[in-house]
């Protein structure tokens, strides 16, 4: 869970990581990011705020603001009914992104979230600044991190289900609890 | 049909406009920008700069550039095979673009090309800032305008077939032919 305090604060430093990323966006957008810890209650290590620009029936396009030295956990996006499993472009606007995705260990300038050791099975490293982009296809395990300048990068997806995305580390819960105090 | 000397101006002034407006793209990307005349021969009047992002088989983002006082004409999505047509949103990154839809006529701000009135059907005038975006259904007619100031819009959609796009202008042809000389 986090305090409402916690996410206005996420929120907020997200929407300037944005606009300050040449983005324009309206105040009703700031004002939609969502904050996710996860359920881990560590925002500040675990975590990522979403703006939601598209989301229809087929496909979605989200900003994800990653706050410095923010990781995202390892997940996957599985197959529902007859869709495969979400498809998903990653394309870095602001900052450099260490993402990590199948394949020789080469893990170097990223780092492992103390303890969770098992939670982050993925460690081959891609270093991408603003302007580089990969496509994940349906089930790819991946995670990424920014580190002291924090990212900013869109997400162009397939539909997103990400109430059913699959996480490596079994405490998360992806739908983030709020508190008032 | 367009020179190769106007097809790279158009490109490079395609490029500027997209980096004025915040984005960062690679030069390989810069240079991929498809400047499409609709074989109508009158670039500076009907045209479109296409920085295509992402084309998988299932979404498609692409960065749709207008020249100052160009016009993109009018057309729409069809089905093909069982995809119901392309679902497509655009979102306004730079300039001002004069988006017409159907609906009770409201055209003001805009302007119809010289001689082309039964080739601009859809009247319904929807101005377009920056942050601004609109969700097209599949096969809903649309035609889109920049003003003196030029525009910088995404096309964020299912997987596109240019190729197949419909347009009410009979003497178009959607592949440029470009000539040396």
């Amino acid at each position: 869970m986090i305090t409402r305090a916690q996410q206005k604060t996420a929120q907020h430093l997200a929407a300037k990581m944005i606009r300050q990323a040449g983005m324009t966006i309206t105040d009703e957008e700031a004002d939609s990011i969502e904050v996710v810890d996860f359920g881990l209650s560590n925002l500040e290590k675990e975590g990522v705020q979403v703006l939601t620009l598209v989301q229809t029936e087929r496909i979605s396009v989200k900003v994800l603001v990653m706050l410095p030295n923010q990781t995202e956990p390892e997940h996957w996006h599985p197959p529902v009914d007859d869709d495969p499993g979400k498809e998903e472009t990653i394309r870095v606007i602001a900052g450099t992104v260490y993402f990590y995705v199948a394949g020789e260990d080469s893990l170097q300038e990223g780092f492992i979230v103390e303890g969770k050791d098992d939670c982050y099975t993925m460690r081959k490293e891609i270093i991408m600044m603003p302007g580089d982009q990969l496509t994940l296809a349906p089930g790819e395990k991946h995670w990424f991190q920014a580190r002291d300048d924090g990212a900013v990068m869109y997400s162009f997806s397939t539909i997103a289900r990400d109430a059913l995305d699959r996480f490596t580390d079994p405490d998360i819960v992806r739908i983030t609890k709020v508190v008032e105090s």
